[in-house]
């Protein structure tokens, strides 16, 4: 897909939102609440939800046109596409249930460019109904336009489990990593792997191809295994390099500046770090990692490049990268299926350096 | 009921909350999670779940047992108990996941005797994921036991529209009385309805009866009509004893010393009082509700006595009283649905001092 199709989309993509905005003003109206209230409720959805990359969303929408064989979202009659997009919203509406209190418990500042919604005047902890009421959302918008469809049941188990899943992921990532106690024993490649699979894999990538499937009558087990089969380490794929990119990538490239470091972060590269370093190196990174200090982050990255971290990244790059590629082109096709799915995905994030 | 059944019942109750989380235990350990985050997870439950009155999750089993003509909970079968009590738990569950985070937006010190969950050492904003995995834990619940039910879709509809429904309660009440900002031109009869039907009576009166319907297969649209006709008022006659209580209740009768005044809450005598004042009174209202002060609180008491507003809950209360009877009486029982289970609410509830 060209960069101006995808930009196009987005548009279209993004269009939809105040639809459904729309909708949810009106049902809080059916219940009679009072106008202050759905204001307060319409400001959460407009400045939480949209203003991100939406890869998630959108890709449920793509997924659906390469299951459905068509050759671009033009090919999608109106029905098809409002139902692509409110799956694409819910996934969006999860990301914002998932980061407002994630800001919180974070305690950051900023997000996607503005103050996190927490830190919005008069907002304060109230953001933490909000974050139930995104969602709550996603539940009052599947009702009212999935009901009768035959997978409902199956759609809102998937979106319990993967929103439990993250919920997982992100409790082992507090306790692991708190940002005000340092003690890198906790960390091990394996917890790392459990966070990043939980607390992205399943949402990010699983969700929207799933959803997707659903959508378009595909609900074979098998293939729902295959999903995941690819999906879970190709979304680990991401994470991680998500990690190294935050040590390694240029900001200009990355459009900020790492963070992971001075934040205590359980990532892939203090994790291979603490795996491969000497009792000379390790106390240094015990000393210096996870304090608010540009010097004992330098001297990480010291030991990161004594141990050639950057070197072993590329080669774990390589061997993921042919091991995706292997698991695609085992995909089965004939139950309907693509492997394009996959492809599609697996050519977005390969070698990424942003 | 006798007051010595009722406390063998809730033993038992109480007693099948461990096998609940054992169940859960087994969940996370076949996601492959380590078991410090396990162990978090239980110590969550068990902290934030029972230790309540369980009135609600109590409500479900003894809806159960009287629309199914049982005399007891002696005649239940296992398998009976086992359903009644899991979905109760799941109301228990709910409520959980409203007060951890409840506390943490109204900043609590304690609660049920303890401190707030988020006060407990190195729980703090962590309590905000954990609030989500209570909820996620409902659902985890019933697609083990209820999937395979024909009304599972509907079940996880209701738990969806009630969840909705508090946290829209919640959201008025967090605006219109909020603890640091006094503004009593905020404060309105028709919002305080809202608050407490939509943040109260929905999840505590309403979602464990009809659970308690769908399980025993009364579930004729009139019927769930008429528990949404007697329940709501009666869950709002609940709550308005409740703001009588807190200021004119005994402390030895209600167990603690009544804030709404100094915590500027939205309370049913607030609302009174505004209504009936004179200039001069409501000057005073302005001037001392909401403070964190003794004197100003007795000065607020002292309207409160001049306009009367213990009579007028009286007189509310009689006519409350007569209008629930009335609709207990005209309950239509030929689908099967017995106004019993109203009645027993109700017997529970009226001119009630504690
Ligand atoms: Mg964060
Ligand atoms: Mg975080
Ligand atoms: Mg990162
Ligand atoms: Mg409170
Ligand atoms: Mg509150
Ligand atoms: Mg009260």
């Amino acid at each position: 897909m060209s960069k101006e199709v995808a930009a196009k989309n987005k548009v279209k993509f993004l269009a939809f939102f105040p639809d459904l905005v729309f909708e949810l003003e009106v049902m809080l109206e059916n219940y009679g609440m009072p106008a202050d209230a759905i204001n307060w409720f319409k400001r959460s959805l407009n400045y939480n939800t949209p203003g991100g990359k939406l890869n998630r969303g959108i890709s449920v929408v793509d997924t659906y046109v390469i299951l459905k064989g068509y050759k671009s979202w033009d090919e999608l009659s109106a029905e098809e596409f409002k139902k692509a997009a409110i799956l694409g919203w819910c996934v969006e509406l999860l990301q914002a249930y998932f980061l407002v209190a994630d800001d919180m418990m974070d305690q950051s500042i900023t997000r996607r460019g503005q103050p996190c919604w927490y830190k919005v005047e008069n907002v304060g902890n109230i953001a933490i109904n909000d974050s139930f009421m995104l969602e709550g959302a996603i539940y009052k918008i599947l009702r009212k336009y999935f009901k009768k469809e035959s997978y409902y049941a199956d759609l809102l188990d998937l979106l319990h489990e993967v929103t439990f899943q993250t919920e997982l992921g992100q409790l082992l990532d507090l306790i692991t990593a708190p940002e005000d106690h340092v003690d890198l024993s906790k960390f091990t490649p394996a917890k790392h792997s459990f966070i990043v699979i939980f607390k992205t894999a399943y949402y990010s990538f699983y969700l929207p191809v799933v959803m997707a499937m659903y959508l378009s009558g595909i609900t074979h087990e098998k293939d729902l295994q295959q999903a995941e089969h690819i999906l879970i380490p190709l979304g680990e794929y991401f994470q991680i390099q998500d990690d190294y990119l935050d040590c390694f990538g240029k900001p200009e490239d990355i459009g900020k500046i790492g963070t992971d470091i001075q934040d205590n972060k359980c990532s892939w590269v203090i994790n291979q770090a603490l795996r491969l370093a000497s009792p000379e190196q390790r106390q240094i990174l015990d000393e210096n990692y996870g304090r608010k200090d540009a010097d004992k982050e330098a001297k990480c990255k010291e030991v990161f490049d004594q141990l050639d971290i950057a070197g072993k990244y590329k080669a774990y790059e390589e061997n993921i990268g042919k091991e995706l590629q292997k698991r695609i082109a085992d995909t089965e096709e004939d139950r309907g299926f693509k492997k394009e799915v996959f492809q599609v995905f697996f050519d977005k994030i390969y070698k990424r350096t942003k």
